[in-house]
């Protein structure tokens, strides 16, 4: 889920026309156009993003506009190669500069997403500055110290990090499987106690980042013209294919990707009894993760009133339309900041009302990392 | 699995040449063209081919070639549309013959793959002029007086039925997701049998027909231009996107294709106590599915052990390279005779060794419908 540094903004394919991503009007947009953007405010925090250039820091400073993060200054760093370069913001112009020792001087809040060796070099040195940090990284996931946030789940975790306290912070983000899947279980999670979660997902490209998006594009052209596919992000066909998770497979068998699953879930819920297990698995598809998720609880939840409590939980679209056979898909939550969740049944496979099958889609660069960072840094204000 | 009469066998790319589809050596090919075919013979079964026009009608033709099926004469039988028609098979020309209720006369076995109603309609004729009907559509494969056969996995469902006797008699073949499941599954239920299984799917376009692979390739091509893609066959864009399968949704909010592999899992197994649990999806991906399954066992059973029954089991190939995370990709598979099992891994939200994880691939048309039903008949001789 780290992603390089490769700007995909402009290539309008990636992020959709009306044509190849519709938005229904039921999920949540970008702000209206005709609002004036007061984001830049003299007792707003000096924020910096670091890795700018790359998938997730291009859509940090996109959701910190739709979201009219309020900033006194802004600073946009990456590495050297990309240094000097000029971005657009808000009307203003900026000079991406050069991440270095010195960068986080005066700065409030850093949000980190250039992989995890940076983060674990820099996001240290930032916090001894004085700066909270949000990190994008598994760098610090797993970090007894380091909050593990999903602002919807368990925003008490980063209650004693405090703006303006002078003392700095790391907070992580999870990983962008694990914010998906607990958006939607955690609800539930709440009323009826998961015991037991097993995870089937399929995942876009986006999460091996803008490069590996674009992989699938050229290759999907050339296995459309009959030539051989270009392999360099993946070592293997992903055009009409689908194959296991390319993260490293460790001892059990398991690739880290899905212990990321396994792992993070315990540490956002806090609950070190709940058993997770997980198959990973990457689809041609670009910017939004699916996941099939089977519960088992350990209090009966039928499934009207599972629907109700999902109905009501923030950040939750429902899209469960039987009679038409209309449930979530990648392509309508692409560009969306809500995870949306259909497929909500009782698992025949279990007695009673105490086992459901649900199926959920979210944005993989919005709420599997860029918006869920930034709301992070909400709650700091 | 219903496929259209929509031959497809001259579209170079949905067959896949050496570029798309790459055949590792490991995996059964083909018969060698060397070889001198004997399958024209005095002493073999009269032959009928049902459907013959569409993808599964058209591999019956290729496996019956592949595997030299012993046969006294064939005849090949669509609907009046496609009567007249000139096919060559095996260095002869036939004429495709309107199906009609005398089609069976003085016909051994009859290879049904033209939709349930077609089935409905004239496969109890066939069998009541001592036809022997293998059948692939879903039309009785829940009828008791019917056997539902995977000839690795329950052939003495059909010991009663023997060619020569004069008795007709149904035979179903199982649902493509069920054969492609039970074909990995049985044998490690057979060891340590199997309490639960959890299935979440990753279904070709295959299985909505021919019209439906081509539907994906043309909005493929449509999606990569910018332009808007073309929805016959299904509702919404499916290039570069995924959905749940669009079989209709019962009112357990399961759709059918799930409560297949629920019901037929039983019925195959003869264990009505089994519980399955199923989420079906379908991606874009051509002609293999994937499966994801979690199971549940009575008796402990290792991954070693799990790995070594798999390894010696029929129509099975082990791809389970945990170093260089090669692990069955639907790609792999396609145009091949077996299924390929992989990520075999002690679950770890399992105590003990109760419980594992595998991942299945294995071709729609061939194992899932074409061979599958060829066997059966191969069990006649």
């Amino acid at each position: 889920m780290n992603t390089p540094a490769l700007s995909v903004r402009h290539n309008h394919f990636l992020h959709g026309g009306a044509t190849a991503i519709p938005r229904p009007r039921s999920i949540a947009t970008s702000t209206s156009p005709f609002r004036v953007r007061m984001s830049l405010q003299e007792n707003g925090p000096s924020v910096a993003v670091v890795g700018v250039t790359g998938a997730v820091g291009q859509e940090f400073l996109s959701v910190l506009s739709d979201r009219e993060f309020p900033y006194r200054s802004l600073k946009l760093l990456a590495s050297k190669r990309s240094a000097g370069k000029s971005m657009k913001f808000e009307d203003r112009l900026y000079t991406v500069e050069e991440l270095t020792e010195d960068s986080f001087e005066g700065i409030d809040i850093a949000l980190f997403s250039a992989g995890g060796s940076i983060s674990k070099k820099f996001g240290p040195l930032a916090a001894q500055k004085g700066t909270i940090v949000v990190d994008n990284s598994s760098a610090f996931r797993m970090d007894e110290n380091v909050p593990l946030v999903i602002p919807e789940v368990n925003p008490e975790a980063m209650a004693h990090v405090k703006l303006g306290s002078g003392k700095g912070a790391l907070i992580a983000n999870p990983n962008c499987s694990t914010i998906i899947c607990l958006m939607a279980v955690t609800p539930l999670h709440r009323r009826a106690k998961v015991k037991r979660m097993v995870v089937s997902t399929y995942q876009a490209a986006s999460g091996a980042g803008a490069a590996a998006m674009e992989e699938l594009v050229q290759q999907t052209r050339e296995v459309l013209e009959g030539k051989e596919p270009t392999c360099n992000i993946f070592n293997q066909q992903y055009a009409f294919n689908l194959f296991s998770h390319n993260a490293p497979v460790q001892p059990n068998g398991y690739n880290e990707e899905e212990m990321k699953l396994v792992k993070e879930t315990r540490k956002i819920w806090n609950d070190m009894d709940v058993k997770v297990t997980a198959t990973c698995i990457r689809v041609p598809v670009m910017r939004a993760h699916a996941e099939s998720v089977n519960l088992q609880f350990e209090k009966p939840l039928d499934e009207d009133t599972a629907r109700d409590i999902l109905k009501n939980a923030p950040g939750i679209i429902i899209i469960d339309d039987r009679a038409s056979n209309r449930f979530p898909t990648p392509l309508e939550v692409s560009n969306k900041d809500d995870v949306a969740v259909g497929r909500v049944r009782r698992d025949v496979s279990q007695d009673g009302d105490y086992g459901l099958d649900i199926f959920v889609c979210g944005d993989q660069i919005r709420k599997g990392a860029a918006l869920n960072a930034i709301q992070i840094a909400e709650m700091l204000l």
